[in-house]
């Protein structure tokens, strides 16, 4: 399977994974929800090379997630989707701060509404009680159709 | 800033980013969420090549994500940390499902513990309320000077 293919699948991991899964566009995103909007201010945080950090701005653009206001070198401001990828942001961090963090938390989160350092926990929308491994998923027909199409066509591919 | 820094920073966004901040690897967790254990079902349900592939799970188990058990090829199965990124994988869904995905969601979760069809809400753990962008992240004096010296670093060599 070819990368682009994967953006084409149905699956939403596939769908998001394709645009965010890249350790250097989740730092500009963690930096952009610390308040970076300038290129340099990206670029002198995160260290990556101006051409490798406007190739990763360009596509979040393209994708919507990020907006270019103009400037010397333009900001970079979050539209709502953008915006709405915080909670992958947040579950990258709380599992950093729980399995790789040691005693110290490096980040802290205070939740504005109720005042109080919290952990964000993944919750149902249903009976609001957090989420253990007690999830299972079900996928739409045209989805199995596409899995069983793709398996079926790498299991051939490998036997050839 | 070369990637090996990246993973050594205190943040815990970088350092989970480092891990899994792989499109590729995103999917072989995805995967094994949906019950994938045997490298040749990884190989057929993602396409990568074989090698690829190998690198990835290598990876994993030299992480503690993910444990080999013996066999023919072996089998690969979850730790506790492992098991503990079903947010980050239910957050890339919902992002997905929302922003991509159009009307119809390809990917469906029932919380088995209440029964019911849910979304995953990001929620406070005090006061259990959902949490929208009413969030104030700090950082710990250790992570911050870390990012100061970064910052600077960073300036002098564009500048030089």
């Amino acid at each position: 399977m070819k990368w682009v293919e994967a953006s084409d699948s149905l699956c939403p991991v596939a769908q998001t994974s394709a645009i965010v899964g890249d350790r250097w566009t989740l730092l500009i995103l963690r930096e952009a929800f610390l308040g970076a909007v300038s290129f340099d201010t990206f670029q002198a945080r995160i260290g990556l090379s101006p051409h490798l950090l406007s190739v990763r701005l360009k596509r979040l653009v393209a994708e919507g997630i990020l907006k270019r206001r103009e400037g010397v070198r333009g900001s970079y401001h979050f539209t709502a989707s953008g915006r709405a990828l915080l909670p992958v942001i947040l579950s990258l961090a709380k599992w950093g701060n729980d399995w790789r963090g040691g005693k110290v938390h490096h980040t802290e989160h205070v939740h504005t509404a109720c005042g109080h350092i919290f952990e964000p926990v993944l919750a149902c929308s249903e009976c609001r009680e957090p989420i253990g491994l007690d999830v299972q998923t079900t996928l739409s027909n045209k989805l199995t159709r596409e899995r069983t199409r793709r398996e079926a066509h790498n299991s051939r591919r490998k036997s050839s």
